[in-house]
């Protein structure tokens, strides 16, 4: 670890300036789903590029047909490393229930720590800036890096991300290293660090429903029009059986139950289902039968609704029959499940539910199925060790519920496995209003990055 | 019809004058269920008082808890009525659908001829103003008019009517008469007027089901987390069976099968359900299984879910579980269905469907039960000579699927009973994006009223 402590010195004296860095990071509204930001993105990803040319990375914006990438390099001898993070950020609505302007970052003091406040705070820019942060302290210190490191910042992970398997197609050479390093997993809790080894993958879909050419007057055509509305519940309601079970065929094809080691390993996690849900104001898993909590986010599949909207819906009342009714409808997908052929069976079921004079149309909104991690590779604890050290206990491995596709395109396209390291907390309200992350989070999340790299190089 | 044929001419000498009231009153934006618009809904009533006091009625505005009431009257001998309309229009979104402003009333020449476009211009204002207008040309005619006229105008028809039965009741002996005359109704096509023999009623309900406390992550949370919106789509499937029935329990109760004699009628006026439902992009008949078009709109009673909405709705994709998810609910009630026991039924039917960790609660829109016409009463025969006259052809009593509660409310507080004439067109778009009233709608309706109150008062 030659040449570690100085770095963490430096880290803990250069705070200031990182979370300045971070704030100016923070007030650029990255949304990547609605094309009203897009000015918005590409000055970010400008702003990264600006950065890592600071720390004396080659970096540069890779436009894209969607928003722009920003790849960087810093050629060093020791491994061979890709790290990945996202710059774009979800939608802030309703923006009526935070507490500030969600693009205005805010220190703000908590009986738990400091936390820093804003949409992204967390996902995924807080995350990222702990990697070039350290980086940067490295740098200061050494005037090199420990390791030969390539950046890859994407800017459309929170819209599906459209033009990532074309661009490490275009770039395959150039992106392809030993490992990817990705920052955008979360912590076991607020003592323990993680390393993630599976995730979901999702595929998202948007069913829209078309009746009558207009809008009709529920008094005048009450009864004999198609109703948009009731062909959309129907359907919802038939995607799930009173157990819980997807019903689309051959869905739960490629789950495989939980091996009883990594069962075995859960259960030393000591996790309360009732603390889980008793966060967010829930009582009972409402998932599968069957499958206990920890099993239902981590190793079950799920069909979940995410909008829906229809007809008239502000105040009052208004006696009409909508011509259109939509739904967004996302797969969360584990083990070998094909989120193509899963595509292809929801369509085929939907469409047969659609009644005579009423049309549907999907649209797209991203395919990938789950991925499990190559715990094996040592690589994996030696960055267990560093983490362990660094937080003072004994980091785990998890599962992870949610989707980052782009580790599954990294095998695919580049046959290069990743390693989930990051700092989140349960209740850093993601994708949420009032968004936050910790202050230890950014702190230590810098320092654990420096050591993760040190002990990558010294394997 | 002594002086009658003075009466006509004089409304035709005075069309340009005529129109130019009607355009301010359509530029009054009073849409009554955006509380938004209270000023302007306040304004219109003032206007209709000076326009009414200026024909020479004793006309006043009415506070009420909610949007004001127009009361007028001008004593005369001769037959004693209440004439209603509502001076309150539907919301206008969406907004992008129109090809104008919808409060810049504009005249256009189309193949059918000329139409008034405008929200509002059929439903009620263009309507309410052949009676206003009617009454002008008599008294400018006669100096006062062939009957003993009361004139009431509510603000509140498009938002469920709170302040109708309280006022009513407050002021019974001021407002009841031997007949009221309504127009809120329609013709049966472009060549033949209609008297409106039944209407159904409307109970109105918002279903809004609470899950978790704040919206999740569907990665982080999905699976044993409850989906509102999944629990909502369940509900609203359960409403109706396989054959389009509703499956609240007693929901047909008081519902009465067409008699051989009304079907016979019905059977002479030539409807074409191919027509109907082709002019809105249908072919089928969606409603109950085994009814005609004209019995499904008539009199059957329906459940339509008229607006839902929940999570992300905007462009692109959003992994968010809501915290909430709502629907707007109505039933269209036929013959003695009783509003208050289906509300009763309908809500104890969601409730047994709302499962651990979510809530329900409900929103009252409105509660009124069908209504049928005394079409004995001489009046009646009297009412569809005079439409003959005036339209060259044989005036025709139909059903209406609408809902008019005042009606309901006039003979069950009053013990008044109504007659619906009125002059809108099956494509007069109500409640849609670019409302019209065809100007030979407002012009033979003004000289419809002159008619009909000839007729009476000879009767």
């Amino acid at each position: 670890m030659a040449g570690t402590a100085e770095v963490l010195e430096t880290v803990d004296e250069t705070m200031d300036a990182a979370l300045g860095r971070l704030f100016d990071l923070l007030r650029m509204p990255s949304i990547s789903t609605d094309p009203a930001y897009e000015d918005h993105c590409r000055a970010t990803a400008d702003w990264l590029v600006a950065e890592l040319n600071d720390i004396g990375f080659e970096a540069s914006r890779r436009d894209t047909p969607g928003h722009p990438m920003v790849v960087a390099h810093a050629r060093a001898a020791g491994p061979d490393v890709l790290f990945y993070g996202h710059y774009d950020v979800q939608p802030v609505d309703p923006l009526s229930l935070w507490d500030h302007d969600p693009f205005e970052p805010q220190m703000e003091e908590r009986d738990g720590g400091a936390v820093i406040r804003a949409r992204g705070a967390s996902d995924d820019k807080g995350q990222l800036m702990t990697f070039v942060e350290a980086c940067r302290a490295w740098k200061a210190v050494h005037g090199t890096l420990p390791a030969n490191i390539t950046i890859l910042f994407e800017g459309e992970e929170e819209s599906g991300s459209p033009s990532l398997v074309p661009f490490l197609r275009e770039n395959k050479e150039e992106l392809s290293a030993d490992l990817a390093l990705v920052c955008d997993t979360g912590m076991w809790n607020a003592q323990t660090p993680s390393i993630c080894t599976s995730l979901r993958g999702l595929l998202g879909e948007e069913i829209i429903i078309t009746g009558p050419n207009r809008d009709l007057h529920s008094g005048a055509y009450g009864g004999p029009a198609q109703n948009p509305i009731r062909v959309l519940t129907k359907i919802l309601a038939s995607l799930h059986d009173e157990t819980g079970r997807v019903t689309v065929p051959g869905f739960y094809d490629g789950v495989r139950p939980v091996s009883n080691a990594m069962k075995a390993q859960w259960d030393t996690l000591g996790f309360s289902a009732e603390d889980f849900l008793g966060k967010v104001g829930l009582s009972e898993p409402a998932g599968e039968q069957g499958y206990t909590v920890l099993e239902q986010i981590w190793a079950r599949p799920t069909c979940e609704f995410n909008g829906i909207s229809g007809g008239y819906a502000g105040d009052g009342f208004k006696t009409v029959l909508p011509s259109e009714a939509r739904a967004k409808v996302s797969f969360r997908l584990v083990g070998e499940q094909d989120p193509l052929a899963i595509r292809d069976a929801f369509r085929a079921q939907v469409r047969a539910m659609v009644p005579a004079d009423c049309s549907v149309d999907f649209l797209e909104h991203g395919a990938s199925g789950g991925v499990a991690m190559p715990t094996d590779d040592p690589a994996f604890e030696q960055a267990r060790a560093a983490l362990s050290a660094e937080w003072g206990g004994t980091a785990v491995f998890t599962g992870g519920g949610g989707s980052i596709p782009v580790v599954g395109y990294f095998k695919e396209e580049l046959g290069m496995d990743s390693m989930l390291v990051g700092f989140a907390l349960d209740d850093d309200r993601i994708h949420s209003p009032n968004e936050k992350y910790a202050l230890r989070s950014f702190h230590k999340g810098i320092r654990s990055w420096v050591r993760i790299l040190a002990a990558l190089r010294d394997a």
